[in-house]
């Protein structure tokens, strides 16, 4: 394989997608795109045995490339936002035989979520596969982006979805980004919807994050936390990592009750946010464990 | 090394950074930025052993970094646009020790081309370090976006600087992006400059990809192309790549004279474009050699 075929077969399968804010796609030195306002961008690497077991037999192309997507666009779910395109930069390893595959898997799960690929690069070199997505959005329309900053003592905590067994049960690989649940939050709570954050690396360290950001503590009850069925305790479920849920804080006037569902996806309570520091489990018996460095964290 | 020291220290070195039209700097899911109109988005993957010597010991890692930003803002030069913001992603070996360094060296940089590192990705893996730059721009306020698929029969061909050697000598960790020159090619021409790109895989296999976009044949005067005082052949300025000069196609009727003087930056014609298809170089005794295939091109 040469970079100049694989390089046709995207240019070919990319034309005349200019439509929409699109203005120029793949080929030029920049896509060109119509943006107007509060433009939110992220960009996620996916790094072959660090976030799929190594070697694409394990893996197919396509779960590769619905993760790499997927985890950019739960970066603008968890500000509230809209996608509008992405970019996507490979470092193919050069026994990769179907990088063809990769990237038509990339195109199709872009799209699938209203975030075509407008440009990218690639590279053939020894080592792993990296797959690079950036993603590009609007935030919402009047609720604005949803910082993990503004989180105040007397919050209501929440959770999407429920937690633990993401990498064991394969779920990693097939979550569902949470924009629609996320536009919901927004349309429903607007400026009471105090702050929000995808989980990616537990819930232990990610509320660790939004805690310290906002300058609060927060406080998780132990018996609330939703695991998924075969998850045994609330270690996993806090620990474990890739969930991909978001985790939010409402002003407590506007509390939800402790579970609703939105069409598809049931919302539980986890805890309220307190003044303080860090973030914390509270045990039934009263214990009270620090859990803000608790998650992923790669040491070399 | 901890992904969450790293972590902290970007951070930290990015407190305070929102300013103008950055809302919202590193830390949270997103960055937000406002913007308005064409904006301008590119990617570059710059990869160990590949763009850079394998070992930050022969590349220090600010020229790692330089080398790494001074690409994607390459690209925004090479549209004729202007520099907003960039996201930085990297995947980086257990044994690096210096990745402080480099990404102190990657904010600086972007900040040297006001173009501020908004947001980003970090995880440790094994492998060779990868750093992928997001550059988000604008386009030129009169002229918009200069694509490279507009170039018209008749029109004289250019580049600024000059070219090959670039490897050998070095100069692939501290060329200057263009942005200075290609803004003042689109304040003087507008719309009489045709068709823009930048030189990255050489003269030739670039040259080659502007005729394709364009519909077009490129022909280049083998005893016109400007090359470096150490480069001994037009084959070694057409092939060898990494020049990161600017290729620009110009009406006829407000062609420039063979070699003119920008502030800092020589222009020198190279050729004209005919109809027809792919790039050539005629030589002194009438030969014409396709050089469309020439350049930088990895097979696996």
């Amino acid at each position: 394989m040469r970079e100049s075929e694989l390089l046709a077969h995207i240019y070919q399968r990319s034309a005349g997608m200019a439509a929409g804010p699109v203005v120029v796609g793949p080929g030029d030195d920049c896509a060109v795109v119509e943006l107007q306002g509060k433009v939110l961008l992220t960009v996620d690497h996916l790094i072959e045995g660090r976030h799929f077991s190594s070697g694409m037999q394990s893996t197919s192309p396509d779960q590769v490339a619905r993760k790499a997507v997927a985890r950019s666009i739960s970066d603008i779910a968890a500000m509230g936002g809209t996608p509008v395109c992405a970019l996507a930069a490979a470092s193919l390893p050069p026994a990769c035989k179907n990088a063809n595959d990769l990237f038509d898997a990339v195109h199709r799960w872009a799209a699938h979520w209203h975030c075509p690929v407008v440009g990218g690069d690639i590279a053939i070199s020894e080592g792993p596969l990296v797959l690079s997505i950036t993603a590009v959005g609007t935030a919402h329309r009047t609720r604005g982006p949803v910082l993990r900053s503004a989180a105040q003592p007397g919050d209501h905590v929440y959770v999407t979805g429920r937690l633990g067994g993401s990498f064991a049960s394969g779920r990693h690989l097939s979550f569902e980004p949470r924009l629609e649940e996320a536009r919901w939050l927004c349309d429903l709570l607007g400026d009471d919807l105090h702050a929000m954050m995808d989980l990616s690396d537990g819930l232990g360290r990610d509320s660790g994050r939004l805690a310290l950001a906002s300058g609060v503590a927060v406080e998780l009850d132990a018996d609330r936390i939703p695991l998924h069925s075969e998850v045994s305790s609330w270690k996993q479920g806090v620990t474990e990592g890739e969930d991909y849920e978001l985790l939010f804080c409402v002003a407590p006037h506007r509390a939800f009750p402790a579970v609703i569902t939105n069409r598809r996806t049931q919302v539980h309570r986890v805890g309220t946010v307190a003044k303080g520091s860090r973030s914390w489990v509270l045990l039934p018996e009263g214990d009270r464990i620090e859990v803000s460095d608790m998650g992923w964290d790669h040491r070399a």
